[in-house]
Formats: C-alpha cells, sequence, structure tokens
C-alpha cells in the first residue's frame, strides 16, 4: 500500500492519515483540493516527495470539481487551485515543481510559455492532469528505488546510523529517501543499527521512523535529538542519513529543523554526513540556503506536550516553532541523488545530476 | 522558600518535589538517608548544587538514623549512608564533594586523614553533621549570588540569550547559576529574552525554566533543542548561559545532554557560550572531560511522552537514555565562577579560581 495513491475505484484521492500514526492507522479519503490543501498544511501528509504527489493529486480534484464547460475556464480554475495548493507550505519545492509540471502537461500558457492548451477538452485536460498526477507517483517510487541503490554503497556491514525525521515510505508515494537507503542495505544483509532522533517537536522519528523500522524488522533505538552529539562523539554512530525539503544550486541544504545541529555534530567528529535528496528538491533558482523560505508554524505544536502524565509548560508559556534549518554544504559529504552520489563541489557536481 | 531545606520545626528535611512542576507544587518531607537517596535517583531534586546541598541534608538525618550509643559505631553507619548517597546519580561531583566535606569536620580519619573525630560524642557528631549541611546550603546561595554578578556583566542591554535545562533557583539552594546570572541582569534593568531549550528528555527546560522566568515576570519563548542552531544562525540570539555538573581542569563542561550540540551551534556562528559553574563543581583531579563518568538512565523517560494526546512512540519500542555529555573546551567562550569569569588557557586559568 502506498502512503498517498489514487482509488481508481471510488474516484478518491487517499491518504494514511500520519498524526495517528503508530497509535492508529487509519486512511483519510478526499474529493476536493481545498481539503488536501489543509491536510498538506494540517500534516496528514509529509515529507517532500509525498507532498508533490499529494498536490499532484490534489489538482487532479480541482479538475473534477470544475464545473467549467470550457477550456480557458477549467485552466483558470486549475490555475487557482494550484495557488491555492502551493501555498499549503512554503519549504519543500515538490509542491510547486510537481504542480508546475502537470499545467505543463495540460497548457504552458498557464507558465506563460505557450497556447496549446487551450485546444483541447476540458475532459481531455481533466484526464490528462491525472495522468500526469499518476506518472509523478509512480516515478517517484522508481527515484526512490534507483537513490536507495545509490546510497546504500555507503553503508557498511556494522553500521549504526543516525536518521532525522521520518523519509521512509510515509514521507514520499513508497519507499521513502534516506530511510529507503537504510532499508535498501538491510535487504542487502548488512547488519545495521539506526538511531532514531525523535525529531521535535512533532516527533516524527519516534512515532513514524520507528513504527517503518518495526515493519522491516530493522534494529534500532529511540534518541532525543540533543543526545545525537555524544553517540558522534562516543564513535558509536558512524553514518548520518538526512532527507531535504529543498536543496540549493550550491548544496546547502534545507531539512527538518534540528538537521543542522546534527550535522554540526557529525562535522565535528569527522563522521560522514549524507543527505537523500531526489532531484526534483533541488531548486538550481536558488544560488545558496539563505534564499530558502522558512516556515514558522503554530507554538501549539511545540507545547501541547504531556510527559509522565503531566503537561509540560506552564498554560501562560509561549514558544517558536521553526520547522526546517538550512545546512551549509561545508558540512555535507555527498548528496545522493537518483543519479548518483554527489561529492563537493556542489555548485559544479550538482548541475551534471539535475540536468539529466 | 529555598528548594531544598532543613525544617527545625519538625525536624524533617524537605524539598519542592521538581517532578511535577509546573503543574502541581508539592514539598515533601524526608526522615532517612535512603529516601532521600532515592529522592535524588527518581529527580525529586535536581541541579548540581541543590543534590549536593540534598545529600548533606540526607546524611544529617543518616546520624539521626544511626542507632549508634559509640562513636565508631556512629561514623561507621555515616560512611556507609555517605557510599549510598553518592551512588544516587555518578556524574555530578557535588554530590560526592558535600559528603566529603561534611565527614572531614566530623572524622578526617574516613576519609583515612586523621583521627581526632572519633574523641567526640555522637551528639556532637549528629549536631556537627546538620551544621555542616545548612553552612553548605547558606553558602551555595551566597555563592550563586556572586557568580550571577560576575555573570551578568557578560550581558548587554537588549540580549537574547539561549538557556538550556533548569539551572534557576530550583537547581540550587536558591537563585540558581545560568538562570541566576540572566534574573541579575534582569533586576539590573537589562532588557532581556530568553529562548528557553525545552530540554528533553525530562523537559526540565519547557517544566522548571519556564515556571521560573514566568514568576520573575522575564519575557521568553520555548524552543525545542534542535531550533537553537537556527536562532544562533539567524543572529537572533546572542548568547548562550548552561550550567555544569562537573568541569574538568582543563575546561571541558560535563553538562545536562544537548549542552554540547548547542556549544557546536553558537561557536559555528560566532556567539559566546559560558558555563556558569560554582567552583565546587570543578573536579581538579579529573585531566580531562573524557574521564568525567556519563550516567545512562531509564530508557522510559525518553519513551513516556504523549504529543497532541497520543501516545508517541509503538509500544515496542527501544530508547536510549543518556542524561549528560561533555563540551571540549574549546568551545567554551569563558567560565563564570563565584570567583570571578574565567578566560582560556582554562587549564592555567581555573587554578586561580579554584584554590582560593
Amino acid at each position: 500500500m502506498r502512503t498517498v495513491f489514487w482509488d481508481y475505484e471510488t474516484d478518491e484521492f487517499k491518504m494514511i492519515d500520519q498524526r495517528r500514526l503508530p497509535g492508529v492507522f487509519e486512511v483519510l479519503a478526499y474529493r476536493d483540493h481545498k481539503s488536501v490543501a489543509q491536510a498538506i498544511t494540517d500534516m496528514v501528509v509529509r515529507g517532500a516527495p509525498a507532498i508533490g504527489a499529494a498536490a499532484g493529486f490534489g489538482l487532479a480534484l480541482a479538475a473534477r470539481e470544475s464545473a467549467s464547460t470550457s477550456t480557458p475556464g477549467l485552466l483558470a480554475d486549475l490555475e487557482a487551485a494550484a495557488t491555492t495548493l502551493k501555498a499549503a507550505r512554503p519549504t519543500a519545492v515538490n509542491l510547486a515543481w510537481a504542480l508546475d509540471r502537470i499545467l505543463e502537461t495540460v497548457s504552458p500558457s498557464i507558465l506563460g510559455r505557450g497556447i496549446w492548451g487551450e485546444n483541447e477538452t476540458p475532459d481531455v485536460i481533466r484526464q490528462k492532469i491525472l495522468g500526469e498526477a499518476q506518472k509523478i507517483a509512480d516515478e517517484d517510487v522508481k527515484i526512490n528505488k534507483r537513490m536507495a541503490e545509490h546510497g546504500a554503497t555507503l553503508i557498511d556491514d556494522g553500521d549504526t546510523i543516525i536518521h532525522h525525521c521520518n523519509t521512509g515510505a510515509l514521507a514520499a508515494v513508497d519507499w521513502g529517501t534516506a530511510l529507503g537507503v537504510i532499508h535498501t542495505a538491510w535487504e542487502q544483509g548488512k547488519k545495521i543499527h539506526v538511531l532514531v532522533d525523535e525529531t521535535r517537536p512533532r516527533l516524527q522519528g519516534a512515532r513514524l521512523t520507528a513504527w517503518e523500522l518495526e515493519q522491516y524488522g530493522i534494529p534500532y533505538d529511540i534518541i532525543s535529538d540533543n543526545m545525537a552529539g555524544h553517540f558522534l562523539k562516543s564513535g558509536e554512530a558512524q553514518k548520518c542519513f538526512v532527507g531535504s525539503d529543498r536543496t540549493a544550486a550550491n548544496g546547502d541544504v534545507a531539512n527538518k529543523i534540528g538537521t543542522y545541529m546534527l550535522a554540526l555534530a557529525a562535522h565535528d567528529n569527522d563522521v560522514p554526513f549524507y543527505p537523500v535528496v531526489p532531484t526534483s528538491t533541488i531548486d538550481m533558482s536558488l544560488a545558496h540556503g539563505g534564499l530558502i523560505p522558512i516556515e514558522e508554524r503554530d507554538p501549539a505544536e511545540v507545547l501541547d506536550l504531556k510527559y509522565q502524565g503531566e503537561q509540560v509548560a506552564p498554560v501562560e508559556a509561549n514558544a517558536r516553532n521553526i520547522a526546517f534549518d538550512v545546512t551549509p554544504n561545508r558540512l555535507v559529504t555527498a548528496i545522493v541523488t537518483e543519479n548518483g552520489v554527489v561529492y563537493p563541489p556542489f555548485d559544479v557536481n550538482l548541475k551534471k545530476v539535475v540536468s539529466q
């Protein structure tokens, strides 16, 4: 079963509700694009590849929702829907990438580069959009498997690997990015152990990565994010693997908050640090990571926590909730893509894999 | 009201139960040293200065518990009680420091350096022990105030300060170490803002530091520990202040888990990083931080967490729970003690303040 998928029997878009795992496994069905945008904001689905695919299917819903019988009317509705979906989350670039790619197939004019889509009938356009969304989802799985093959060459038998956030099947359509690499190394027979950053504030590591590792039978321990430095210094961890929501042209990596501090600790102890990055998340239009927009979310996501049965923070407490940070390329050992493992200098070498 | 104190009306040792704050404010009473040792292990009381004082009062309880009518018998009971109390937590050096200091006043022979205590009556010894425990507690408050005066000179009007764990009145007998510095700067009229590391796993920042800052009226925001790097990089934070459970002779600092990663992020962004360290926590017998014993605690302390009403980790999950880490001296800007602010080279300059 995929994390996000179109159900052709019911003609609905469906997603695993990741907010409720590991306690409750539930699949939610969507029939309109605004609910999909809200679900992306609310993190029913998260992980750059998964939200790209979800946005694509959201656009397919928008095409079906539009009552327009004229092609220009439908295209205008699609353009509005794409704007809504893109605004759902600002940092991950896959969202915009997937939507632009789909719009491009039906109407380059929306992107200011042509007119031919306007000669097609609304129903043909509706079919094309769903077809392209499905293609993005299918390709995502293939891309993840290729990344995993490349990345697994970096893992040695006996390695203990620190992993941040969730980058597994739940973060993608299937298989995953960084956790996909770990999963593939395990299936190759390498005896590995994973130290799972719990990944505050939303605890995707302790909730989702631990749950996935249980399914795969890969041994692991959950750690609080701030323990990673100790394990890197003590020599207990030999590799770090993380995902990325957006990578700049120079190899600066925006990823889940806490990635930067993990990369610093890896670097300070000469432990290799590998982001696993589908080329769809590399934004060659941004010269460096300082240009990547960083989402700040509701403080309640930091504060709504019970520890040993007691509410943690004072009821009147304030919090800040930064969702991502940027790891400078000097802390990155190599970037794993579906087109191969890229080493520094990234400003030169990323171009070679992205243009393929 | 002090965090730990002897109640002379009821002849009991009392402590604020820090496990239940901020939801419940409760003072627990103790009548035997084994319960005090268990309370230190269970973290009813925590913070190096506070557990030193608590251990001292625990020894006073042991003196009262001992039924021995002979001085050698009482001293043997005290020695056994001190061994029990020292084993309650391994990393903080104050525990052993306070107990050795008290035993020294009544019987250097226990420490292998004399015999005169054996000529005193058991009741005189009982009184002396309580007197010395009280003296340690009283001195702790004075020392903290002196540290706070020295440390406050490092804080500028308008600073945003990142603070890790709890180092306030609750971590000491009163006033506190790093948070005492911040409190004093605030009382001097400096407009400051505190970013409170929540401090996983036991969340002393979100629970205790936030609660103290509410009492003092100092503005703050709670952040998850892994966000500190972002705020240091963005220029929003200008200083870091932390405590220490044990500092080695070369200035390597053992403190609450996560301190090392915070120090790395401060260093990477040229933000000053200041441990606030009573000289009783400086262990000149250890050449470097690698020799400091690091406590590993029950994994349940990492796993017993509910987020937005749901149990976080899978029920079958494993965890590691490292309580402290060591920050190498190269990441430390200066160490604040009650005898002044100490700058590198620490192996030379710490000697000057410790021997005073």
